[in-house]
């Protein structure tokens, strides 16, 4: 038996999955490592805590695998992160993490720049705090000194490619989801590095998501269990990579994902930016781009209203129940479920939640329902900008754990009108990081090929509550737009001394 | 001792208070009605359930005084109330009460009107299909051969002094919520009429607030237990007669009531109209008319949350303690209280409540907190449409049930930022009526002398939280136009087959 092992590399653990050649997950581990969060905006990773996770989840995996059984290791990892290095390679500060929103009077400074529209459609990344771009700024500002200390300058992948295989590289991916990479010309932008402060040569050289590495320093091989000859493919990000390990690649195939968070993401063969700059787009593979919309208000959301409306101890499975006995529509309740500011499609982060629509006649479970459908509307609402990629009736793909929850899968039918398929869980991009590299080594002939290895275990047709939604649809619309203007002056309550 | 009952016809009880000169109240008595809701929009009283009960309470009282020492019966009486009567002055129909909606449509045709302005200019009553006008004009179209047989058209308290005096009258107070009299003629008016479809000799004659009626039939003597002798003074409506109840009858002094629903009056010495027809304008004395406006969402929201949120056990005061947890405006969260539609401000039937501003640090408290907050906020916004009569800084004379809420009467003086009194506890138009009574019996000068007979049991001043709500009050105000154009969406959603 051969393997590839896909190893993703989260924001708050790392999971490495082997994969044989039919798809099938032989072997896994993860290991968890704390986000640092010391001061508000701040959302850093130490990067030797999560190079040890790294190193520890492969050896698990390794050593439940037999001798020689690993054709190679392939790497996903989060997005947007970034850290600075000293001349040898060294880290000089922690992870920033895409969590990371200290950049925030920077994102808004570039969002007011005449050039912004172009600065996004040759980057593919909204103007938003998250991006190393704007994480440069900042620390142009607030750590002038330390800046002028960094010969290298890149992500978290970069770092440990650099580590795990001694060459400093970034794929162009990752590089994308940076806001410093022109994704016409693949290389750097060098507007943009000039706005970041920085020069190429400070930058990782760029290189195609299947690029293989040949061999293992001595000191990661021994510390992951496995040969020095075990070749990586460097691979791309999670975001993009989960649209391989849900089967989303062809045209019509919209990924559908909440977790904590949620996203949705189609894969395109050409880069386009959306209007107004509220999707991205990123590489994946020669002539696969995957553009899309990250949301930050998913299950978070409902695990808050949980806790308010039912209490400390109620779990969201009986909040889910609860609404279940409310009618669809939840007698006429929206709900906007921003309540930790929003990406796609708003890209605001003032904006708040909000119930709209309260009757006496409204209840606990109303509630409830409402929220489980707002979230839902919010992420049809980032569909809806993908409707020029994808059509009008896609097949939603969905994913994360959410996606467990039966009535919020006949649900997400029923919101977007549209059929969904679930495929059978696993991780998706430790999945997809396996398929690209099995593609590497020749296993399979294209990405497409991971169609066959995954099995639907559930197929939703939208029932008779999508026409209630359908009525409901430009409703919820118009309250969202009603109080788009609002969320500035929220901030500005907010910020008043001694207000809040 | 001599006393003077005040008579208070309310629409779900009648309370019978016997006030001696020095304005105690020495004894009294309530008898209780059901309102009848049989199909939607519909809310009566059976007429003759309410005359019995009338009865009954004078007679409670008239048997707990020393025989002698009743000098006149004075009566106050809810608005909007309509009864079609045969030739003889017999009930054709239940009593249509404030609170019957089914004239909904043709409320909204009169608003239609381009002399809607000027209608409600002359009649002082914002157009509502709980006018009587709207009431009339409903009528012709559902039961035309009902309203053919009407010999006489009027409310329910004309109706019960035909009964107990034997005199077909209207007060100027009661009348002038009909939205059938003009407040510049002191007459009704005839385009008014002509849009009711009745004549004026089909309404009763109208007179003055303290016309005295001098004996009451023998039949009503009998059943009220008191001399036929016992005088009458008609009176005016309940909301106007509270404002005396309250000694709120001096410029700057505004009344503001929260029971179920509210509403905020103050006093004028000539009728004024309100720009938008937003408030009403009502006869109360002559030089004294009351200004004000009625909402439909005080305790009853309260109520609902407290239901809501904290479970049906729960009690309002436990709402209240918990809200007292959260800091002044709610960590920044906005409830606007429409539940249940609103009259003043929005007069739109279909307005709905919201929670706006809503963030993951939010809690129960804080939404109990913005509930008590929003309801305030609202009769702020009524508060704000009488700035030309009362200045920016008026007292509030507080009363109803929240006012025995020390937390209320704080949180009020700090939204409206200008100082409180609450008046001892009594039924303000009750004694309202007495008062009147008295004046016309000569035992007071003026109905000014009020202010001598209460005492203001409480006084409250601005504290630190006025600040807060300073700076929330604009949000407050954003957030209640950004929705505004929503309603008749909801409306819609609602309307549509098997949506709600």
């Amino acid at each position: 038996m051969q393997v590839v092992i896909g190893v993703d590399i989260g924001t708050t653990a790392t999971k490495a999955v082997a994969f044989d050649a039919a798809g099938r997950a032989v072997a896994q581990a993860s290991r968890a490592y704390p986000l640092i969060q010391a001061v508000p905006g701040m959302a850093e990773l130490d990067p030797q805590a999560v190079l040890a996770a790294v190193q520890a989840a492969v050896a698990a995996v390794a050593a439940a695998l037999p001798a020689g059984a690993i054709a190679a290791l392939s790497f996903s990892a989060a997005m947007h992160s970034l850290l600075l290095l000293d001349q040898d390679f060294r880290p000089l500060t922690r992870v920033m993490t895409w969590a990371d929103i200290r950049a925030a009077k920077q994102a808004a400074a570039l969002k007011q720049r005449p050039d912004s529209a172009q600065l996004v459609a040759r980057t593919g990344v909204p103007l938003h705090p998250m991006t190393p771009l704007a994480k440069l700024m900042y620390l142009q500002e607030a750590q002038p000194a330390l800046m002028r200390r960094a010969s290298y300058v890149g992500g978290l992948k970069s770092w440990l490619m650099a580590v795990f295989y001694g060459q400093w590289l970034a794929d162009y991916s990752l590089a994308n989801a940076t806001g410093l990479f022109n994704l016409h010309t693949l290389d750097w932008d060098p507007a943009a590095l000039q706005l970041a402060g920085v020069t190429a040569s400070q930058l990782p050289p760029l290189v195609d998501t299947d690029t293989l590495l040949p061999a293992l320093t001595p000191a990661a091989a021994k510390a992951m269990g496995v040969p020095p000859a075990t070749p990586g493919i460097i691979g791309a990000s999670d975001g993009t990579l989960a649209n391989i390990g849900v089967a989303a690649l062809a045209p019509g195939a919209l990924a559908l994902t909440i977790g904590t968070s949620g996203a949705v993401r189609t894969v395109i063969k050409t880069p386009q930016s959306a209007p107004g700059g509220k999707l991205f787009t990123y590489y994946l593979a020669p002539d696969r781009w995957v553009v899309g919309g990250p949301v930050n208000n998913g299950g978070i959301v409902l695990q808050w209203a949980t806790k308010t409306l039912l209490g400390n101890t109620a779990t969201v499975a009986e909040a889910i129940q609860l609404a279940q006995t409310a009618p669809a529509g939840a007698h006429g309740l929206v709900f906007l479920p921003y309540l930790g500011g929003e990406r796609a499609p708003l890209w605001d982060a003032a904006a708040r939640g909000s119930f709209v629509g309260l009757t006496r006649q409204h209840t606990k479970a109303d509630m409830l329902r409402a929220v489980m459908e707002g979230i839902l509307f919010n992420l049809k609402a980032v569909g809806a900008l993908m409707q020029p990629m994808v059509g009008t009736r896609p097949t939603l793909h969905a994913a994360g754990g959410f996606a467990k929850s039966e009535a919020w899968r006949q649900m997400l039918a029923d919101v977007f009108d549209c059929p969904v398929v679930v495929p059978q869980s696993v991780q998706s991009s430790a999945l997809g990081a396996a398929v690209m590299g099995m593609k590497r080594l020749g296993w399979i002939p294209s990405l497409d090929a991971v169609s066959g290895m995954l099995t639907m275990t559930d197929r939703y047709q939208p029932g008779q509550d999508a026409a209630v939604y359908r009525a409901l649809w430009p409703l919820w619309q118009q309250v969202s737009r009603a109080l788009a203007g609002t969320y500035g002056e929220f901030a500005g309550f907010a910020a008043t001394p001694g207000m809040v």
